[in-house]
């Protein structure tokens, strides 16, 4: 995909091409990255997503907006899109990260659309960039779900089961195994009205028991 | 000072006078109250000042701005630009609040700016904001010293004495006292060479020694 048929997905004809390129730019590939262009995207985003939800939401609480807002903005949400606008293509990366896989890393591929909000954003002004970050989060902002957008698993299970008037699951570390300093903890999660016993494991106690909450709610899902 | 004063202080005159008002009502007021438009604040006035400072300092690293920022939009400046422009005088706050002395409290004041922040970009655009935010911003902008402008004491000592080929400071708890969920700390700081020795204390061994820190540092500015 060429830079120009890039520029042409977001719907925006850049005036100054040197600054889209710059915003394409690894600050492994040179002094002129893109740093600088991914702070000023980062808060442009965040201010135009705030916008879309704030509009699209007029019944949620400040809190409830937040939370979406987190959700959309995360590293994981901004490295799809990225991918989806085939961003890599017109990365400059330095040879290093060229072979270590730089142009698929969600890190890189975050910082470089934020990086590419932020020239739109000198370049065409607000209102050029909330266009484009219309365009670019639609999907992400058609498949909120308030009830459930960015809420944690143990969040989620939790809220499910009171709706139902069911009683809330039971944590309990099973085994916690390693070094003081790399520990990991193996926790079961079990809802015995439901029958439904589910495991998880992670570095702390708070991630493992996410993880086995995963699990459960999934299955209470499909019961 | 009534309201179309505060208004004009601004330099910003509302098509929708409400949702000005609705900017100055607490939660503790009604339903209607401005967390919304604080959501919405909080982010116009995160980039409107993150653009202020990509242009004023074409010179610094992302990391520097991202500080310059945080230091800018922290409770404190806000709240004191609050102060600045008596936006208590026009708040809308519930009985307790009011005889608790919440027109004064920094952070209702801080809330209230943001969500006045949003009443502006819902109202007239964000180039109305951004222009509203170049106004209360003027003079925290211009006290900027990127040099030493959000830098906790720790830092801002050890790159004075750095700076002039001192050693570094030497930090110890001199006594930790109180039970184990309350302790404080008393920590002494001393620069040997110039015969300098502060003392701070805290409920953390870390801001302890920032209190010493700052004590040391206006010492060595001192002499």
């Amino acid at each position: 995909m060429s830079l120009e048929d890039f520029s042409r997905s977001l719907g925006y004809v850049f005036r100054d091409r040197d600054l889209l390129i710059r915003a394409l730019t690894h600050r492994s590939h040179g002094a002129a990255h893109n740093e600088r262009l991914e702070f000023l995207g980062d808060s442009v985003v965040n201010c135009a997503v705030a916008l879309e939800l704030y509009c699209k939401f007029p019944d949620l609480t400040e809190g409830e907006l937040s939370r979406l807002r987190a959700s959309l903005v995360s590293q994981p949400t901004l490295a799809a899109i990225a991918k989806a606008y085939r961003i890599g293509e017109n990365l400059k990366l330095g040879e290093g990260e060229l072979k270590s896989g730089g142009p698929q890393r969600p890190s890189i591929l975050a910082d470089a659309l934020e990086a590419v909000m932020g020239a739109v954003f000198i370049d065409g002004g607000f209102d050029a960039a909330a266009s484009v970050a219309h365009t670019l989060f639609s999907s992400a902002l058609a498949d909120i779900d308030p009830a459930t957008t960015g809420k944690d698993a143990k969040t989620l299970l939790q809220e499910y089961l009171q709706s139902r008037k069911l009683p809330l699951p039971r944590y309990s570390v099973l085994t916690v195994s390693g070094e003081a300093h790399e520990q990991l903890f193996h926790v079961e999660c079990e809802i015995a009205q439901l029958n439904i016993r589910s495991q998880g494991e992670g570095t702390s106690r708070r991630s493992a028991e996410q993880q086995a909450a995963r699990a459960a709610y999934e299955c209470v899902l499909r019961t």
